[in-house]
């Protein structure tokens, strides 16, 4: 396939931008993907803070950050991620959302339109011009897409001198994947 | 900027899949643009089919295409784009569409639902598994919203068996920039 998905989209994205020593965030740390892409990335020199309110989802990132020897450039933060700016020294160059449920976790637990635009405006505020925030939004589950439809409509209102966002969605398929936003930071 | 245009968003996604010996058709040939790159990229042993209602259209693409010295490689075919099957010899691996009216040309001459639909099916028809369809909408003028409409909900009841939809849009920008949508043929 020529047209990669929502997930491999971002990864492309994220690996394009940032280079050794700079710092950048995993909102939601989940099964630590993309904290392990962002630390590959960074290098030993940079810096990667990965949130998550879940204990489950902070231990599987730790031992998967264990096993690649990464641990010493990941800051691992059990929170919630509505306030990145409490949580994370200011300026980052990227930030990761990955908005849904914990793979292999309790599906009850979901991400919630509230406190993920919350969560976004506050990535937005601690992201440096340049810098991207990538978000993958799985919405097949109860509540996924209304949680899609809210982040949408705060992401339309944005100032497009500020920032642009991309939307990026895959039209005809009847499972659900995935839909990729991106928001780039103007210079 | 790391997130490209829809118009440059196209262009890169036909680069990547055409090669030397490819047939090629730009469906809406307009001032030409997509014809040039589909031309430099089938090479002297491919060919491209250049379609467009318009003499105006004709003769700018025409004029674009012997600058370059690409004439001899190209067939440039002024009819109706609803049929394409009739015009082109077939397979072909990729065609291109812009949507909306000639730039500089009449502004009441514009693409409609109904034909658009039947030359989107039509460039489906033509097309070789592992091929493309790129369609540039712009939407700003008026007619161009209730185009975008109909075609993402023709689109969205493609069998995704066949044919995998991708849609590329910016959420926030307030001038209508057009939105991509890729069609990709399942190989």
């Amino acid at each position: 396939m020529l047209l990669a998905g929502a997930l491999e989209k971002s990864h492309k994205l994220i690996s394009t931008l940032l280079k050794p020593g700079d710092k950048a965030v995993d909102a939601t740390a989940g099964n630590g993907k993309d904290t392990l892409l962002l630390a590959h990335l960074v290098g030993s020199s940079g810096k990667v803070y990965s949130v998550d309110i879940q204990t489950e989802a902070i231990k599987k990132t730790s031992a998967l950050l264990k096993t690649k020897g990464f641990l010493d450039r990941v800051e691992l933060i059990q929170a919630d991620h509505s306030h990145l700016s409490r949580l994370v020294p200011v300026p980052v160059k990227a930030v990761m959302f990955n908005l849904g449920y914990l793979p292999g976790g309790d599906h009850n637990i979901i991400t919630r339109p509230e406190s993920t635009i919350k969560a976004v405006e506050s990535a937005i505020n601690i992201t440096e011009p340049g810098g991207l925030i990538t978000i993958v939004a799985y919405h097949g589950h109860p509540g996924g897409k209304e949680e899609l439809e809210a982040l949408e409509g705060y992401l339309a209102n944005l100032d497009q001198e500020k920032i642009t966002v991309l939307e990026y969605r895959f039209l005809n398929q009847v499972n659900n994947p995935p839909v990729l936003l991106t928001l780039e930071m103007e210079t």
